[in-house]
């Protein structure tokens, strides 16, 4: 067995344009790949320490700008222009097509209707009695726990604690509003806090691991969609006949005939959202916000629900249960991400409920234009005018 | 209402360094945001045409280097050093944690198990009964259904076609090999011109939707744990319990303990990965690598299984069933993504189940590392430490 | 602890009527129960032996006449009486009302779709690749384990094998068709002697477990709501307005709109069905029938699909994925139970398919009942009226 | 098309001996059935009013005694005689060989967690903003609601309203507790009670539905297996190897390695169960003490989670998360019912925990048995014994 060759690292300062060379040229040396464009960045390495370890340069994600996005929300309201980071041709083109339908039928008008970031912290016992019992310990204690876990932030607030009762265990998720932070580490050392006191507290002293897995920190699951994780967000939509088959070409009757056909088979599926495709203007925007790409996992989730009306209208909504952005911390202050929250007037503090806003809108516009080609024909053919459909 | 200005568009030659200024500049002018990082890119504006549409420039995701990774697969063999493009502190650090412990373990295992990328276009019928007939003519049929959807693909190979009965409808998917191209353009396409000869063919011409929802593109669903979406991956290792406890300072029985809990957890959230954290480094490598993130809805489902074995080793596996990853095609010529998909060895021809074992013996890394860490109580310290933890 | 006190048996011939009434004797002695109802039937103990073991009479589940049912299956065609053992008040005259309307809108159009009854057994090796290779084995050898598995009996053969790998272990649904059988032991032995077969052929002769527990054997599963289990089977009727308005007081437009509640409410809830309440007919017409009752688990799963046409007729569709119905073996032979099945014409050979598509039909006119009565504002008052609403 | 002849009633009582032997004449006229079984019950007409319509007589279901089985529950403490009613043959001989084994080992601990059963109105709003606003006045008016629902029932208590916000929609579950009833149609009168008031009461007299479906009555789902429908009530035993290996030909090590596959294949599958057959042994207690056996969709569902003890114990628990059992109300009154219950010391008025104790330690018994079975080879060679396996 060969001998395991460490990456370069300095123990002093790691985060240098020196460091960053060094490890390159060890790459270069050890694989043979140059790193040229990797290597070319405008930022400080300073800058993303705290973001990343052995720090080696950027991937340049190209950035399109889709828009204008006509949005009636409570935290953002007006046209948008969207900055979307992509290497999937059309995306932007189509999402575009997508506002520009939504811009014309007076906008998206999205609700954030929840928040609630946990961790979920499973407690052991003898027996399920003892479990139940200590299950009530946890509701008479609440204001306690709630009190300790606070301690640990200057913003996080214990919402309240969800109790799963299996074998002699007991799940828990702690439920947190967590500000314009994503959150996860913020609820983990809460909720880190509240156990040890707990654990201190509580007579039989419980044994617990910080996650029993319940809050499925990014994946998707049921519980997500059921009980909310980051933001609960709506983004609703009525749009006329006349609009759609315009921009479109195609009829609302046609939409609401093949949405019953989607979420039949999304249901048989069991998939995760029975809309065409969330997760794509959600990676675009993550990545160039700044936000945590992994939780497209658990936001790309949601829920299309949709009614022809009377007169021939089409209501088009979209619930996204487990939505997870942040307009402060994680990536949102470095600086092209920043300058992508500016350019939405989203970067900083009282932000991150405008930014999930305009992204769920965002997802709305998208569904529309896809949902929308699939009908009319369009779907192979924009692929092989714009995209790289080269096989 | 305010009159929609449109994003500014060069109809002629549109991927210019001209044009990205003059949306920047729009962009400027229209938000107030300057978008000086962004506006910094070392790649030219021409190579992203077929990638992005409105092109403004760059997100800089700063990439960090982890590993080396032994890997034991039959593709990629040897120690690897991993690109990872987040901007997630700790990420990185914890990867290569996991790395170093799997490498000392004698490396992980991968295995391509299976590749199934699909379309699944629906077929609408009067009643259930001409669904089921026509059922028996598709099947009667495959060979020329095979011959005019591989007629649109130099690559593209149809494999079968599942077929699933509901109403008066047969839902099918239509599986392709699709070289190392992610396919989901190229499967459209194929299939798009297999559904049209099937139109023509059938005496009852029928009606069909190119997709009937159950390709679940970018969506996690229970058909794709099934019966795969792009790879079906499966990453082993065999852990000695002294390796474990001097590098992760927990022993096998009290891992094989908590997986009990985790798995518990898992199924009764209804999770899609039993697992810690497969979407992290799914994220980071497809960012870095050129892949669509998007995929990341689909590729972080997964199934962890584990033994213990009777000498205290313990046996680690993961189970990657619908891992969609492309040496060639999308963002994977694009600059930097390609030069860290040669760090891998894994630019262009007859790499992708390459870079499939790689990501997959990264996965196992991470959840080795992070799956330690909860039990050794180091996760919410490590973020304090490396992470912003700034609450 | 006190002496355990076994329940009496004579290993002679314990189907006696002497030998039921010692243990209600017994059970008299022992709890004060006096079981005179139950000991009170007009069957041979003898005609139970193969069907219970420890006899000590019946429970008398009263039966309730319903219909007529107009049908147009391939296999059962006509109107039909449904003999239904329920103790809940309701459910009889609600089922009745729906099959008057079913059968004033022209009869219930039902299709066999699939047949596919299965045992899982799972195959251990080394690791991954193995599990891999012995796949495509599996695949060579196909006609040659078919030919063993079917030796095993009269009736069942074997259609095709489905292969999940996971970890080191190949998964498998061996799938047969099965008769007029149910099949769960038919193809528990056909499978354990074809893994025999295999364990002995293979060179690695590989350890096996006869179930993987992807058969999901009396449990509902995804898997079976996809690959079905038992028969696929879909009832379809195109119902008129008037019809609906005149019997069910609810118009075709309001079922509609509540049917898009009803879906988007079932899919966040992770239902196994988004239907009314398929399990309420099939436990009826179970018990009264002879079949086994426990598979109202797999059973009661399916998909209900509609569409309003442009007329303003209403198109409903059941699908049941995992049907599991039986003319022949387990309970169906035993006195009450045949009258039930003779009563349909589906005693005995060549009735099985005939008897799912009644039993399929049947759920439609519950759903299509209790779904008109809940908007109709009907459901509470009807129970007030026909059940014990005492509490 | 034939003229429908309706089921021949008497308006005046339709509850007598006369009546029913009409019916079964009509049956026979119609369908050349002789319902001579089906005609012989000991029990008056005049019972089964409440419990059926269009009464002809009964399904005679053979009862088998399992057992003892010692329990130490909160209710149920002692020796237990279980009556099965099932036309399976074994099961009642592999439940009571599983029972033997729990006694040996001391006897199964049962805990009742929680008791929630629920109906599950969904509200109409213009958009998502008025329905969260609308959540917040639920809120609100708790006590208000709380008072008018638990006005029509003596016995229901409304617990709590869970909120599920999708679109212009917002589903809820009205979750109470309902004593030693079921309770579906207790809650269905109380929030039946409490919708209109609340429309009557709130500014925007919302319409609504009276289930959204998200209660999943008569159907599994996550939200059942995560909020509880009914009871959840956990059963847990340790068993030692000696006793394990001696009574069933297994070792625990044997026993927790099958439980890892298991439990993958059931998390990939999908199921509703991760243990061998939960739905044997509800079906057969269910029919046998006269609850109503549809619910099997809903009570079937559970958690099997085990672990392996250091001195080679094994501790195995069932967690049975939406078990519906009552003791009072329903089929538990008429005649044979009543005994079974009597037999178990569960008839009447403060006794359905009790029952609900009985039935998931009968769970893990038939759990522990088939598991077993399954291990030591036993399986088809049993059914061949004991039952009909005549193919």
């Amino acid at each position: 067995m060969a001998e395991r060759v460490p990456v370069p690292r300095d123990p002093g300062n790691d985060y240098t344009t020196d460091m960053a060379a060094q490890r390159r040229d060890f790459v270069a040396r050890r694989t043979g790949a140059e790193l040229k464009h990797t290597g070319s960045y405008s930022i400080e390495p300073a800058v993303v320490a705290g973001n990343i370890e052995n720090f080696i340069g950027v991937a340049q994600v190209p950035v399109g700008l889709a828009g204008p996005l006509r949005i009636n929300g409570e935290h953002a309201m007006g046209d948008f222009y969207i900055p979307m980071a992509t290497t999937e041709g059309t995306l932007v083109a189509s999402y575009s097509r997508g506002m520009r339908l939504l811009s014309e039928c007076g906008g998206v008008t999205v609700t954030v209707a929840k928040h609630a970031m946990q961790r979920a912290p499973v407690f052991h016992f003898a027996d399920a009695r003892q479990a139940r019992e200590f299950g009530s310990w946890l509701g008479e204690h609440f204001a306690a726990i709630k009190e300790i876990a606070e301690a640990t932030t200057r913003i996080g607030k214990l919402i309240d604690i969800e109790q799963y009762a299996v074998a002699n265990l007991l799940y828990t998720r702690f439920n947190y509003t967590t500000g314009d932070a994503a959150g996860q580490n913020m609820t983990g050392k809460a909720t880190w806090a509240a156990c040890e006191w707990i654990k201190g507290q509580h007579p039989l002293r419980p044994h617990y691991m910080l996650s029993g897995s319940i809050d499925t920190d990014k994946k998707h699951s049921a519980i997500n969609t059921l009980q909310t994780r980051g933001k609960r967000v709506i983004a609703e939509v009525t749009s006329r006949n006349e609009i759609l088959e315009r921009l479109m070409r195609v009829d609302t009757r046609t939409l609401f005939r093949a949405r019953q056909v989607s979420t039949a088979g999304s249901f048989m599926a069991g998939s995760a959202y029975n809309g065409p495709h969330s997760a794509n203007g959600l990676a675009a925007m993550f990545i160039a916000t700044g936000q945590d790409a992994a939780n497209v996992a658990e936001s790309h989730a949601g829920i299309t629900y949709a009614q022809l009306l009377d007169n021939g209208d089409y209501y088009w909504s979209v619930t996204l249960p487990s939505l997870i952005v942040a307009s402060y911390g994680g990536g949102t202050g470095l600086p092209t991400q920043r300058e992508c929250l500016e350019m939405l007037g989203c970067y900083g503090q009282g932000k991150a409920d405008r930014l999930a806003e305009i992204v769920a809108a965002v997802v709305l516009a998208g569904d529309v234009s896809l949902g929308s080609a699939v009908l009319a024909g369009d779907w192979v053919s924009s692929h092989d005018r714009l995209g790289r459909n080269r096989p």
